[in-house]
């Protein structure tokens, strides 16, 4: 039997429930109900009892969840409860502060390597590790395992780079690039498009006044 | 009539069919059909006949769309053709990597002042803005029209100051910090939360994995 896809959409909701369990957790709270934790999230309970289901069932009519378990669960299904060497390309602006971002090792997530392509910060130490040169990233590939790749390059760099992480067997790449990578289609890309999310934060700003035209214009 | 509400997997891809049809645009080519969209951006083309069709009726049958007057559209619908004001709260390493970014400004999205509150940052430059002492923000905010906050702070920071950006006004808030803002339901909030980004990786790359075991869990 064919695994079933999980929706984007429930995918999206994972970590937010891993990180409300763990602060339940934090606080010391044994059980929930999915009321509960529904009224906590802003999701509702119906909801919540459908994500998990995609994944077993946890919770007991009556009793609720028992927060230790489902966190336990969540950070399983998330594959939070292994190890992941990332390496990062592109030591710009956001290639530094994402390696200087305290809570990735915190969760496993621990870099291995960083590469630049500018002579002047090759060889440079940041968040511990020396800056090494893109061009030695093949070589490096050929020797080291590496998980997931953080790519903080210019846009037009982003393509060609990508296509090189797949080919070496990078598990997963996260692309901070503006450009769709493309790629083959069981390659694992998860996109942080910051231009994408101002501009659908202004969509947001402007929806009722959008949306107030589209009627008129049909009615 | 009550506006009919978007759904957010459509608004998500709005900043995409932009970026796209720019792209058409800069090459010089005058129109194009849904098929041809659809192989360029990966998307079936019923799909993208049915999220555009959410704004109007754009193309036409047999001719296709014509690039600029739907880029054209697309960017009103994004709200694009309108400058904003963003004020940054918080010039760690993620807020100086936000106010460098050159392609805001491009799109209109302007800068008008810069906060913290660490007191070494306090009258220094950046990006052209001397930074201010976060304990005026609400003086500013009282004085100055403000259409989006971006909020780069730690997260015990970030609820309060989220707070008092609703109150003010400020329109629409781009929330970098991983803590979920508890605001007024009408309030509008743009989340970029790089950890749950990169859990949603590490779903992913195990996503085989874990649904395996939910069927043989199951059956």
């Amino acid at each position: 039997m064919k695994n079933k896809k999980i929706s984007t959409a429930v995918i999206r909701r994972l970590p937010r429930y891993y990180r409300y369990l763990g602060d339940l957790l934090d606080a010391g709270i044994v059980r929930i109900s999915s009321q509960d934790l529904s009224a906590r999230m802003g999701i509702t309970a119906s909801q919540i009892r459908q994500d998990l289901n995609n994944f077993g069932c946890f919770g007991q009519q009556g009793y609720g969840y028992n927060v230790e378990i489902l966190y336990d669960e969540v950070k399983h299904i998330l594959g939070l409860d292994k190890e992941y060497k990332i390496i990062l390309i592109g030591c710009g602006n956001f290639g530094q502060a994402i390696a200087n971002y305290p809570n990735f090792s915190k969760r496993g997530f621990v870099f291995s390597a960083i590469f630049d392509n500018n002579s002047e910060m090759i060889g440079q130490s940041l968040a511990g590790l020396e800056i090494m040169d893109v061009e030695d990233l093949e070589d490096y590939l050929a020797e080291n395992s590496v998980d997931i790749a953080a790519l903080a390059v210019p846009d037009h760099a982003a393509a060609n780079l990508g296509k090189i992480l797949v080919n070496a067997g990078v598990k997963g790449i996260w692309n901070f690039s503006n450009s769709d990578l493309r790629l083959p289609e069981n390659a694992i890309v998860e996109n942080v498009c910051l231009s994408d999310s101002l501009m659908t934060l202004s969509y947001k700003i402007n929806e009722d006044d959008i949306l107030k035209r589209v009627v008129r214009d049909v009615w």
